[in-house]
């Protein structure tokens, strides 16, 4: 019985405020015998890629705290988008060598894991990129779940109408720099705000119409009248706080917020109020929040329009990419003091 | 060339707080000659009765200040939804005899005034009370804009379905008494709250499945889900504030929150600040504001439904009714103040 090393990212603790690795986070290693026959219906895989990826911080609380994404459990292993490969199967529906994404926040960050049949349901097959030859990460990135947000966010919720105006907060994010470049392709005018100077850069080689670093700015809604000259229709919310605050002063009437996230506000105790709603009355605004995984009618269009993108190179995407499951508790807490610029990947494994 | 006296309400301040009678808003005293010949296409009203509502309040505002509703002229007559009669008349659609309703906040806080036929657009004929013998004050009130916003809220932005659960803010007002009686005719549980022990037991009266006096409550969070107990499908918003936090902490999933007004807001030089829009995403909240007058091509559904649910008892509306012009300025004070039970009018004349 020969024991394999195995790596888990464990959720150690529930933090207040942002999650230090190593404390909140950590990597444990145990072992698994790669040669146990399986039972019947399950299936062994091997991680390739992980996703960390904002909304997780709600994940890290209270279980008794309820939400739309379950809590994590302590002291077990994390769970997020994945891409891996079935080196092992008693599946007939996992073959070996089959790529499998882990959907949902179900795939598990575990080097190694058995994946019994009543979990079936959370993996899927996603053998594309031996077809396309787009990166595995793309896969847990621009496109799972983030790019799949970003199109049905601006799509479905946004309700775009050529000419007019669409601003991005953290527009250099996962999810953002897709909100812009789609915006793009349907002929809107494309502002995003990021959070340096390079990602600002980014922002305007990939097709923005104006970008500008929020950190650079003492009064916004100032600036966003200066970089949306005829006011903001569409604003894909990620960060929340001040920022919505100032965006909502340079609505249109009629203007779309498209509640995606508000990543300023998830590692305070005492979110920042909103005093400025009574122009949603004045100015006809509508903010809706939304969970792409309510929209599952719109996964194959999405699939589909975006591979294409990717190959024709309309759409450009940025990823980082941290080396080897060990890297995992820094990334996330990476992305949650937006330190990262574009997609943050783990890889865990080559194919 | 008899001089007949006409007694006008003038916007004579802006107020910074809550705009005070004979200081904010005064009645002044001129004179009309009712026997002077009329420019061609011009007409003669007699004013009857005038709606004071709360939105008025946002136009006491300095002019340079847009908003969708132009600010009252200093110095000039107040204008609002009124309804008149034609006692002289030089155009062919206005004859003598005929009730005509000055519109979309257009008609004018004068005892006698003449319409120059460039100002046709906002007057309109209203001659049915004639026929259903419906008092005259339901014509700018459950006939006329709040009834209109009512009808238009709850139905095109609440999209209400049967069983769910619709809670009213100042729900015994001129629009919220009206949202509740409608919700019942539509098979929703309906919970309203109020700022007195009197409007609350209207409200039980009147079909509300349960209400409360919110000047009694110390914690409305908890409140909301005592009297609410399967959460809140539909928040039909007329107050802001606390009570859009405390109504967000109650909110179920894909709940929906019809922003029509903000009075708690309207008189606070800075607005208090709303904390949990987070709530916004995890839960997929649409909050949305509508002013009824986009929503002109409900008008007729909104008469003929009215009317009739009047007509058969389906609907009752309690008024608050001022007499005589000189109580106008008192009149929208109390409002703005909550101090009013019900639609608050002022009968200015008899037919």
């Amino acid at each position: 019985m020969p024991a394999t090393p195995n790596k888990q990212v464990i959720f150690a603790k529930i933090p207040t405020g942002y999650p230090v690795p190593g404390e909140h986070l950590k990597v444990e290693e145990s072992t698994i015998d790669l040669d146990a026959p399986l039972p019947e219906g399950s299936f062994l895989l091997k991680l390739l890629d992980l996703s960390v990826d904002p909304y997780m911080r709600g994940r890290m609380r209270d279980p008794s705290v309820k939400s739309y994404s379950p809590a994590f459990p302590l002291g077990k292993p994390m769970t997020g988008d994945t891409m891996n490969v079935v080196i092992k199967s008693n599946n007939p529906n996992f073959k070996e060598g089959d790529l499998v994404y882990g959907k949902t926040g179900c795939g598990v960050f575990s080097e190694y894991v058995v994946i019994p049949k009543e979990m079936e349901p959370y993996f899927e097959l996603r053998n594309e990129p031996k077809e396309t030859g787009l990166p595995l990460s793309n896969y847990v990135g621009v496109l799972g779940m983030p790019g799949m947000t970003a199109y049905v966010g601006l799509l479905k919720f946004g309700a775009p109408k050529k000419g007019e105006t669409l601003y991005v907060s953290a527009a250099s994010g996962a999810v953002g720099q897709l909100v812009g470049q789609i915006g793009k392709t349907l002929g809107l005018y494309v502002v995003g705000s990021a959070g340096s100077d390079d990602k600002v850069e980014y922002l305007k080689e990939i097709g923005f119409d104006d970008a500008f670093n929020y950190k650079n700015v003492d009064n916004l809604t100032k600036k966003l009248g200066e970089v949306c000259p005829k006011g903001i229709d569409i604003y894909f919310e990620n960060v929340g706080g001040q920022m919505l605050e100032a965006v909502i002063n340079n609505m249109n009437q009629f203007g779309r917020i498209v509640a995606c996230g508000m990543i300023s506000q998830y590692n305070r105790e005492k979110p920042e109020g909103i005093h400025n709603l009574m122009q949603v009355v004045a100015k006809r605004l509508r903010i809706e929040g939304f969970i792409v995984g309510d929209s599952q009618e719109l996964k194959e269009p999405f699939r589909k329009d975006m591979t294409q993108w990717l190959l024709d190179g309309k759409i450009k995407y940025k990823e980082t990419i941290a080396n080897g499951i060990d890297q995992t508790p820094q990334a996330m807490a990476d992305v949650l003091h937006g330190k990262n610029f574009g997609k943050q990947v783990v890889k865990v494994a080559d194919l």
